[in-house]
């Protein structure tokens, strides 16, 4: 089933995962690093796929292969899946159930309506972000079209944390998507760069985060934003020069308690008090004087937030604040997780060079990762596949292409032949190399083009130019 | 005893203490806010004194007047005296218990030799407060004077939390010391006025509190600051005009936890997370590259603050993260309280106009609150008091003329005349009336010359004009 199946007896690996599973639970409960809970974690759930892979069943607590009743709906059903800003953990191949985690986040599905009335509002065939669910999820998104329809404005907010130079494909998506939405709608966008929350959390000194920060802001101005609409801002450097942003910070942690962001973030009293208020500073941008060169005073133009469905919580929050200290709700829209190639459990790392496809990766490199790691739906023989055909729902490759390929008949047809049998493993991965290689080539290309003077420009707080429709 | 002694009966007022107390514990206990929680502690404290006066012994639990036995030494010792940032409380009517508190804290006493070295480095008469121990305690003052008499530079930092338009007498202490430390060692001085704090405690818009900030900047002013060596910056706008601020900032709150700061200043779940996160902006300012316009990008410039001694937890933090961001620990001294007029138990409430001498009271207004509210320490008839003598460690106007009558030998006198009987507490008043008069009147006659032009100067981040010797 795998590309990379282990040979181990299924008795071995259930040995395996329940050791694994303690040893987890062993460096939640103590001092042990994100990084290292996660790499353990990321270990725990490639046992329970070898498992899997082996025995054919999911791996149960204290059910050791061989001493198992017959499995009925609950021993299929998947576990909880778990989902904050630091750690998205899924036991399925398929990767987060999305439907649950609209029902428990209490957002709302973004159904064929709501694209159709986007495509409505803007004259132009939704992205294929929409068409193919890859954003599921929103809050208020009727309430921005409301808006949007009566000629009143609003603007985009997005960001990134910028925790190395390296940023990979799934980073763009957020940003592919914002592209997208301000040429559409004509409307401003503000990006955060928090390299303060990547300071606080991680072990970098204060020049390299911001490094980072400058960097990363290359690769995004590289997605081709518009420098007359778009302001890009590091935490560092913005609240130490514009008042009215560190004013709505205060605003806002005036607002919300440590009982708060214990229950929405799982801060203990260990954390560093950095740590603790730092979720002001990612809210604050949601409200539209925090950018007085932009909006002047005005506190009410409405807020829309592309991003993963991970940042959630902090618009959560964020949105419980707005109206106690005036202010409108910032809507969301939210993206499902981009999948590492060895699988949609987890999120890629940019700490595992083999987790995913870099964007300075040279065409050999995309080829090779795609062709070595990228986790296959396939059959383990080639009579088998043509026989039972593959399985897209666990495909990474198939995956990524519907993030990238913009040919939705195509994309069909492969779907198609590759469920059947009729494309095999191969002639799968060769499809998305041929769609990765100038997707970065020319992402490459324009990173190129994007000088220091350039980057300098985006990042300066100043008027932007932009009209409301 | 007292001027408005009560004329409750002791069992009576045995009574209403129990229940006061039991008031306090239910309102720290609750959500009550932290005015409810002082005015409370202000309620029992005067039941307790008016206790003493009534039965001539102290308050002890469970121990109703008529129903105790003979006090021992420890029935006599005061109960912990109890000091944070937010909180003073002593049942003694001498006040706090500073040697003890030194003990408590940590901190080292200034003694005889230290003034005397002061004087000898700085060639000037050690100031008042300094000959009367009023600043009474100290961390590392000698190593700040080696470093001084070897030419190395050091700066001075305060400041205040401008919680309303109104200071009063107690206000000025550390600025008057703060200035003649500047005048005597030559040296640069940032003085912080934490508008974000009082924004975060109290019931103030963030554009009353700074207002706030810049009306209590002229009185800060007044005080007769030099203009070349003096930055005043207000939190809410210099965090947001200055980024090595916020690195700064930033850099402490990666280094304290939760708990620690619940350690300190006993901060609760329940607490915000903008209280929370506080303590590192009245931390940064002790780092002198939070100042690059008068120390460019040095770090290691010596920091020295004199504060009263309830600020005190504020930089054992501050000195406890030092080492660990590769910063010099900032120097302390430390004064006592400035008693309210009703007695040294508490500190002086700006929201009680008749707990304090205000800066804006008019010769009138003065002269009627010294000989209406100002706690006596005379007898209850003249005869009494010829035959036994006042008692100036009680008296508030006595105490007073310890902070504001600069010649030592009169100061000298008029205690050994209340104390005899031989100055009646009319006449004690009087020297204190004709003391504070002038004092205001030249205050108010300062001020009125601070133009919104001079403050404007003083609060802008600028080069400042010192030589380091």
């Amino acid at each position: 089933m795998a590309d990379e199946q282990g040979c181990a007896s299924g008795l071995e690996l259930f040995h395996g995962i329940t050791a694994q599973a303690e040893r987890v639970r062993a460096l939640k409960a103590g001092q042990a690093s994100k990084d290292d809970v996660d790499s353990a974690v990321r270990l725990l759930l490639s046992l329970k796929m070898a498992y899997r892979a082996a025995t054919g069943e999911d791996y149960k607590v204290d059910s050791p292969p061989g001493d198992r009743a017959p499995a009925g709906d609950s021993a299929t059903e998947a576990e909880e899946d778990f989902v904050d800003p630091w750690t998205v953990q899924t036991s399925s191949a398929k990767g987060v159930d999305y439907d649950k985690l609209i029902v428990r986040f209490g957002s709302s599905k973004i159904d064929r309506e709501l694209v159709n009335r986007i495509e409505r509002a803007t004259g132009q065939k939704p992205h294929r972000f929409l068409r193919r669910g890859i954003f599921f999820s929103h809050r208020d998104m009727n309430q921005v079209l409301d808006a949007y329809e009566n000629k009143k404005p609003f603007y985009l907010y997005t960001g990134r944390g910028p925790s190395s130079e390296a940023m990979h494909l799934g980073h763009l998506i957020p940003f592919i998507f914002t592209k997208w939405l301000q040429d559409v709608f004509n409307v401003p966008l503000v990006i955060q760069m928090t390299d303060d929350e990547k300071y606080l959390w991680k072990d970098l000194t204060l020049d390299q985060s911001h490094g980072y920060a400058v960097e990363n802001a290359k690769d995004i101005i590289a997605c081709g934003f518009d420098i007359n609409k778009t302001l890009i801002f590091s935490d560092l450097d913005y609240m130490g020069s514009t008042p009215a942003f560190y004013k709505n910070v205060v605003k806002i942690q005036k607002h919300v308690t440590f009982n708060q962001v214990k229950g929405i973030f799982g801060f203990t009293d260990s954390d560093s008090i950095g740590k603790i208020s730092f979720p002001a500073i990612q809210a604050a941008p949601s409200f539209s004087n925090s950018f007085p060169h932009i909006f002047g005073a005005k506190s009410d133009v409405q807020c829309l937030i592309p991003c993963a469905i991970d940042q959630d919580p902090y618009f959560r929050m964020t949105r419980d604040v707005a109206p106690r200290i005036g202010y409108p709700k910032p809507a969301l829209l939210h993206s499902t997780f981009f999948p590492a190639l060895q699988g949609a459990q987890t999120k890629m790392s940019a700490s595992d060079a083999n987790s995913s496809i870099f964007l300075t990766d040279s065409a050999r490199q995309i080829k090779d990762k795609v062709n070595k790691h990228a986790f296959s739906g396939g059959r383990d023989t080639i009579e088998e596949h043509r026989q039972l055909g593959g399985n897209c729902d666990v495909d990474v490759s198939y995956m990524y292409l519907t993030f990238f390929l913009e040919d939705d008949d195509k994309l069909e047809q492969i779907r198609k032949d590759y469920s059947s049998g009729a494309m095999l493993t191969g002639e799968l991965k060769k499809e998305l190399i041929e769609v990765l290689q100038p997707l970065i080539a020319e992402h490459q290309a324009r990173r190129k083009e994007v000088t220091d003077e350039i980057v300098r420009e985006f990042m300066t707080p100043r008027k932007l130019f932009y009209d409301f429709q």
